[in-house]
């Protein structure tokens, strides 16, 4: 198999973990307590602590705790004490809704010493939120509209669960639904600023690079004598790897933005220099919003065969809305007899080589290409496993190819054992050699 | 539009949490202590503590705490000590990769006052681990053979760390490797073995039946008296809804499996009579393995044209290994020239109806099966959004449509506004139209 490349497992261990985050000891501390027993037991995974934790490293913080307590108030008392007693910001998510008999508000109530008083604003945005549903509105609903004396209230647009920040002993202590899209709102709206307004954090500034085509300890490698420099200098630099794309995250903390930005374009060029072959995005973005933008600039159309990926690469095609601009669809070509009659493959190319091969997954990407008449086609075709692999094909072996109105490309990977791994990473490959193919363009 | 219907949110609370799960001081109390930076900096989802949630409440245990800390021996040990004062089981996972300075080891050695002693059946096992891969072996790795000499070896086959046992005071404590897929080998191996022989558990037996096209509240309220009466004899119900699917888990808690069994199956039978038309498996299995079952059974076949779905309905239908036996490929047709062209949609019906109707969907659900010569088609036409929607047709409306060798079917759903959320639940409707209308096979 000519350029058949094997997949390396990457060092997990740089992912993420900035420089400047082993100074635990100097950095304000953050402690994220997560209220509610369904996910104590598993039904719901925890994706909000995970939001959470990035934010408030991005801030600046040491997220060095987390706990998760069910929606018993003896319980829930415990968590706080003992998170008052070791953090600086405690932001707890969940136990909110009407249904759980407000337990956590009546908690933090009796914990920081506030009276329940009815808030009319929120009594306000509740009878409004009820109306445009048409739906009658129950004493339950409106007690929701009751607020801690002692609490700052975080006003819930999308929901009917206030958020309410307490403040004491130059602690911040943010209490947040659990519904992720309404506690991001209320985050991203009011939340994080008042956090900034309290706590004496560090001015930090970030840039991203997105990456392709060398793996983490690779990139690593590469560019060893620059991370030790800027390193020693006190900038931070985090590898985010996700299949085969590396975001570089590099950071600075300072004592104002427009120095930072300044110090952090200098290092920039540098990295970009180095790296040029393998940067997608110089503003942190994935591969279909670059190829999204490539593609309406240029005025040009894709269409997809697959094989192996069985819908995938599409699916991933059309994540963003609007992407009937540039995308006119394709074939899943599961059976030989549809390679056959859908991308006029010659059945002596099936026969000879076999549908995973160089020749096939070539005639696939010119045959949707042409068939429905599409500036670029893409195609597919691999083992996806457990079964169906041979000794020359093992399972993981994927043909991906790239045909243009002047040429047609086909790359070999082999990416393991498992089924939806295999797809998984064939999707993305199948966007870096596109992306790798038309980048002239 | 004709059969149109509202998806309607569920609610959320009775959702997992089993009647039993109520008596939480009768039960052993578990706690999962989950280690590693990158869980508390949002790097990693933390899906282990879910996945052991889950278990664990299975097993008969009351999971009421959980905490997450730094790779910091000061934090491992507090966390360990709160733990040990409130939890019957606590189960450790993370910190024991190589290039951890094997911290959890170390802590847990210093912990239960042990002496770390070279294990020659797992230095066997990881120079085989090596050898196999061609990878020399480095002290760093054989150190991974270093065992606190209180604990018991729970064997990792998939990798190179070891779980450990202890037991101190009728207490357990298992520490587990970070990585998923291995952690779940040892539990499953020997993990949830090794808990049951030394913690007084009760004998827990669940039956599950997976239920299509009535709402979580709607089946609540059909099976209200039934629920009621089995509830009072001692019985739980959970419903476990993950999007137009509830599975329903009966659960008995007895002194053996035997008598269990019997029991829950004369309430299941009752319930199999009440729900008849809803239920497509009787052992809890989501839509795939049930229609991959029945189309290799009848010796039938299934080509897919899809819209808005974009190729994400063709990749679920070949989630499973083999799937090529039942599934032959299809069409993804974005543009209308597609629809024309590759499925034979009238020009004249997409002019007059618009893509997003009964008669273009039908059309393709037949193109399709046609063109690539298979028994059944299934086609997806609607609006993802968020844009692209108009007041008769808004953003969410989909028409899933079935052919059959006599006949051909169609339905429209509206599923609401986000883009993701649209596909997902297009997606599971798809199936559960289709096992609907081939029920009969």
């Amino acid at each position: 198999m000519r350029f058949c490349e094997k997949y390396a497992p990457e060092n997990a261990l740089r992912s993420g973990l900035e420089l400047f985050s082993k100074n635990k000891q100097m950095k304000l501390h953050a402690e994220i307590i997560t209220i509610g027993d369904e996910i104590l037991i598993g039904q719901t995974i925890d994706s909000n602590a995970a939001w959470l934790g990035a934010e408030l490293t991005l801030l600046g913080f040491s997220v060095r705790y987390r706990q998760t307590v069910s929606d018993e108030k003896t319980d829930i008392l415990s968590a706080l004490q003992l998170a008052k007693s070791r953090a600086d910001l405690v932001l707890i998510t969940g136990g909110l809704g009407p249904t759980k008999d407000d337990i956590t508000k009546k908690t933090l109530s009796d914990f920081f010493q506030a009276n329940v008083v009815r808030n009319v604003e929120i009594e306000a945005h509740l009878r409004q939120f009820f109306a445009l549903r048409n739906r009658p509105i129950l004493p339950v609903n409106l007690a929701q509209a009751d607020m801690p004396d002692k609490a700052e209230v975080l006003f819930n647009a999308m929901g009917t669960a206030s958020g309410m920040l307490f403040e004491e002993n130059k602690k911040v202590f943010i209490s947040l639904p659990g519904v992720p899209y309404e506690m991001k709102h209320i985050m991203q709206t009011s939340g994080f600023e008042a956090i900034k307004k309290r706590l004496p954090l560090p001015v930090l500034t970030y840039k991203t690079l997105s990456t392709y085509g060398l793996g983490e300890s690779f990139l690593a490698e590469k560019i060893k004598d620059f991370e030790t420099e800027i390193r020693a200098e006190g900038f931070s630099l985090a590898y985010l790897p996700s299949f085969s794309v590396v975001k570089l995250r590099l950071g600075l903390s300072g004592s104002d933005a427009k120095t930072n930005e300044e110090k952090l374009n200098q290092k920039l060029d540098i990295l970009k220099t180095q790296l040029k072959a393998y940067i997608f995005s110089e503003t942190g973005e994935d591969f279909m919003p670059v190829l999204a933008k490539m593609l309406i600039k240029n005025n040009k159309t894709v269409a997809i065969a697959e094989s192996c990926t069985a819908g995938a690469l599409m699916s991933a095609f059309t994540e963003l809305s609007g992407s009937s601009a540039y995308f006119k669809g394709g074939v899943v070509a599961y059976a030989n007899a549809i390679k056959e009659n859908q991308l006029y493959v010659d059945r002596d190319a099936l026969e000879a080589y076999g549908a995973v091969s160089q020749v096939v997954v070539e005639q696939m990407a010119l045959g949707v290409k042409n068939n429905l008449n599409a500036d670029f086609g893409i195609a597919t075709s691999g083992i996806a496993g457990p079964t169906g692999g041979t000794a020359e094909k093992p399972v993981g072996t994927v043909w991906i190819a790239v045909a243009t109105n002047q040429d047609v490309y086909a790359k070999c990977f082999y990416f393991g054992k498992d089924r939806l791994r295999n797809v998984q990473y064939a999707v993305q490959n199948a966007l870096g050699f596109f992306w790798e193919k038309t980048q002239k363009l």
